[in-house]
C-alpha cells in the first residue's frame, strides 16, 4: 500500500486492500474486505461498505455510499454477502448511491444523485444520468446512455447501444399494484426521447425512435417512429431528415459516433470487424448494412 | 443509556435522550433535546436536530437530516420550536431530509434523498419513494405508497390505502402563478399510475385508476378509469381484467394483500372487523362488499 | 476574520478568506482562495472548493458542494480555475450542488438536492427547486423562477420573469443523439406548468402559457394558451378568468406581486420607472400597459 494521501478523519478498515497511488479525501468510511484498484480517486465524505471491489482509475466524487446495504442489513442489521464489482475507469460523481451486489462493467460514469438498486448487471461504457433510479434486477448492456432523472423498474432489460433521454420511465405492472411484474425490453440503438413512458412487458425494436413525451402502450417495431398519448407509428426513422442540413440522419449507428467503438471508422466497418456472435448481437431482418 | 456503539467523531448533545441498544455511526450530529427510542439504528454522516423524537426500532440511513430547519431558522439563524414526531420502526433511506414540525406514523418507509417539507401530517405503515417530494402542509393517510420520485404540492390531502407510482405530480395552483392555492384530493384505494398529472383542486374518487400519463383535468368518479391528455373516462374498474389470467384485478383490494392489514384474510373479512367509525371511512354508495 | 464559529473537525484552508461573523458547521471543508462575505451561515458538512466566492449574509445547508469540479480535474485530478462567484444574501438548501465556473446573482435560493452544472449564468432574485437539474451553459435571467425537478438541457435562455413548474422539460437535441444541440428560448412572463416538454430549438413568447403535460412541438406566440399532446393553442391568456372569482388573471404580472420588484406599488408604475433600455426588455409589438 503505497497512496498518495489520505485525509483528516478517514477510516479504513484494516482488511481493506488498497492499491498504490489511491487517494481519499476526507471524513470517508472504508469498511472491511474492500478492494480499490491502483490510481483510484475517491473524494471526501464517501462511505465504501463491506466487500466491495472497484477497479484501478475510477473516480468516486463526495457524499457517495457504494455498496449501501439491501433490506436484510436494514431488518436484523447483520453483514449478509452481496458482491459488488465495479470495472475500471468510472467515474461515479458525487451524492451517488449504489447497492451492494451488483455487477457494473468498466468505463462506468453517473452524473449526481443517482441509485442503483441491488442484482443490476450493468455492461461497459454505460452512462447514467444526475437522479436516474435504477431499480433492482435490471440488465443493462453495453454503451447504453440514460440521461438525467431516467426510472427504470425492476426487471427491465436494456439492450446495447440504448439511449434514453431525460424523465423517461419504464414501468413493470400491467395492473397497479400487483406483484405480477413484467419488465420492458429494449433493443439495441432505440431511442427513447425526453419524458416517454413504456408500459410493463413491451418490445421496443431496434432502432425504433419513441417522440418525447409518449405514452407507448404497444411494442413498437424496429426502425419505427411512435408519437402522441397513447402512441402512434408516424414514420420511419430512415426517413427523418435533419431539417437545417437537410440530410438523413437515421439510424443513428450511421451518423453519430461520439464516444462509440466506431469512432474514427464508422458502424459499418465496426461491424464488420465483429465476430460471428457478435454480431448476431445486432442483426434483425432488415438490418441495412 | 447504554449504547452499543458510538462512532468515531460522533457528536451527542448532553440534552439528548438516547434509548438501549442504540447504534450511531461515524460523523453524526444528534443535537439538543434530541430522543431516540430503544433499538434504533442511525448510520453515520446523519444530523438529527433539535427537539427531534424518534420511536424504538428505527433506521435510519446515512447523509440524512432528520428536522431540517424551516425558512424561520435560514431568515434568523435562531432556533424556533417546531416539534417533529416520528412513530415507531421506521425505515428512513439515506440521503432523506424530513423537515421539522411533522408528524410521521409507525412503520413509516422512504426510499433516498426524499425530502418532506414541515406541517405534513403522515399516517402509519405509509411508504414514500425515492426522490420524492412532499411539499408543506400536506395529509397522507394510513397504507399509502408512493413511488419514486412523485410530487405532492402543498395541501393535497391523500386518504388511506392510495397508491401513486413513479413521477405522478399533484399540482395546487389552479392559475399559476397566484396564490390561491387548493389541494388535490385522492380518495382511499384510488390508484394513480407512473407520470400522471393531477390538476388542483380535484377529487380522485375511491377505487379509481388513473391510467400512466394522464392528464386529469376534471374530477374522477368512483371506480373510473381515465387516460390520455386531457384525461377521458374509458372503462369501470371492475371491468378489468388480467391479460395473462383472463381475471378479474379491480378494485384491487379484493385481490392483492402484500403488506396490507387483510393480509391472510382478505380484505372482507378485515373490512367487517372494522368499527362502525373506521368502516364509514370506506364506504361509498356503490362500494362493492 | 472574526468567527462567532467554526465546528468540530472543520478545514478552512490557510489561503480562504472567512469574513467578520461567519458560522461554518462541523465537518466542513473549505478550501484555498475561499472568499466568504460577512454574516454567511455554513451548515455542517459542506465543502466549498476551491476559488469558490460567496458574497455576504448567505445560508449555505448542510451536504452541499459549491464549486463541485468539472471533468477536466475528474480526468487529471489537477487544480483548474474555473471562478464561481455567488451573489449575497443567497439561500442554498441542504443537499444541493453547484459547480465551478458560474456567475450566480444575488438574492439566489434553491431548493434541496439541486444540480447546477458549469457556465450557468445565473441573475438576481432567482429561485430553483429542489432537484432541479440545470445542466451548463443555460444562461437565467432575474426572478426567475423554477419549481421542483425542472430539467434545463444545456444552451437554454430564460428570460426574466418567467415561471416554470415541477417536472418541466427542456430540450436541445432535435434529432437525439446527436451534437447539433440548440437550446429552447423562454421570453419574460411566460408561464409553464407542471410536466411540459419543450422541443429543442422553441421560442416561447412574452407571457404565453403553457399546459401541465403539454408537449410543445412548435414556438408559441405571446399570449397565447397551448395544451395537449402535440401542445395546441386553445386561447389567449388576457380571456382567462379565475374559476371562483370570475376575474381576469393575467397577464399575470398585472395581478400577481409576491417577492416581485413590483409588490406595493403595481406592474405599470414599476415599469415606468425604469429607463428606456430596461424597458425594451420586456416590450412586445401588442404589450397591454
Amino acid at each position: 500500500m503505497n497512496n498518495f494521501g489520505i485525509g483528516n478523519n478517514t477510516f479504513v478498515a484494516e482488511s481493506a486492500r488498497i492499491g498504490n497511488n489511491v487517494h481519499i479525501g476526507h471524513n470517508c468510511i472504508i469498511e472491511d474486505r474492500v478492494f480499490i484498484g491502483d490510481d483510484t480517486f475517491i473524494d471526501s465524505n464517501t462511505i465504501i461498505r463491506q466487500g466491495v471491489s472497484i477497479g484501478r482509475g475510477g473516480f468516486i466524487g463526495s457524499n457517495c455510499i457504494i455498496g449501501e446495504y439491501l433490506m436484510d442489513f436494514c431488518k436484523d442489521r447483520q453483514y449478509h454477502s452481496h458482491p459488488l464489482s465495479i470495472g475500471v475507469n468510472v467515474l461515479i460523481r458525487s451524492g451517488s448511491i449504489i447497492y451492494a451486489g451488483s455487477t457494473i462493467g468498466d468505463h462506468f460514469q453517473t452524473g449526481h444523485q443517482t441509485t442503483i438498486r441491488e442484482k443490476a448487471n450493468i455492461g461497459n461504457n454505460v452512462s447514467i444520468g444526475t437522479l436516474s433510479d435504477i431499480q433492482c434486477s435490471c440488465k443493462i448492456g453495453n454503451y447504453v446512455r440514460l440521461h438525467s432523472n431516467v426510472f427504470i423498474a425492476p426487471l427491465s432489460v436494456i439492450d446495447d447501444f440504448v439511449w434514453l433521454f431525460p424523465h423517461v420511465i419504464l414501468t413493470n405492472d400491467p395492473t397497479p399494484p400487483s406483484s405480477n411484474f413484467v419488465g420492458v425490453h429494449i433493443h439495441s440503438f432505440a431511442i427513447v426521447a425526453s419524458g416517454a413512458i413504456v408500459m410493463p412487458g413491451l418490445d421496443l425494436g431496434q432502432d425504433c425512435l419513441i417522440g418525447a413525451g409518449a405514452i407507448v402502450t404497444k411494442s413498437v417495431e424496429p426502425y419505427t417512429v411512435v408519437v402522441g398519448n397513447p402512441a402512434k407509428s408516424i414514420s420511419d426513422v430512415r426517413k427523418i431528415k435533419n431539417k437545417v442540413t437537410g440530410k438523413l440522419v437515421y439510424p443513428w449507428r450511421e451518423y453519430f459516433c461520439n464516444y462509440m467503438p466506431w469512432e474514427g471508422i464508422g458502424f459499418e466497418a465496426w461491424f464488420n470487424s465483429l465476430d460471428l456472435n457478435e454480431k448476431q448481437k445486432f442483426t434483425i431482418s432488415d438490418i441495412n448494412i
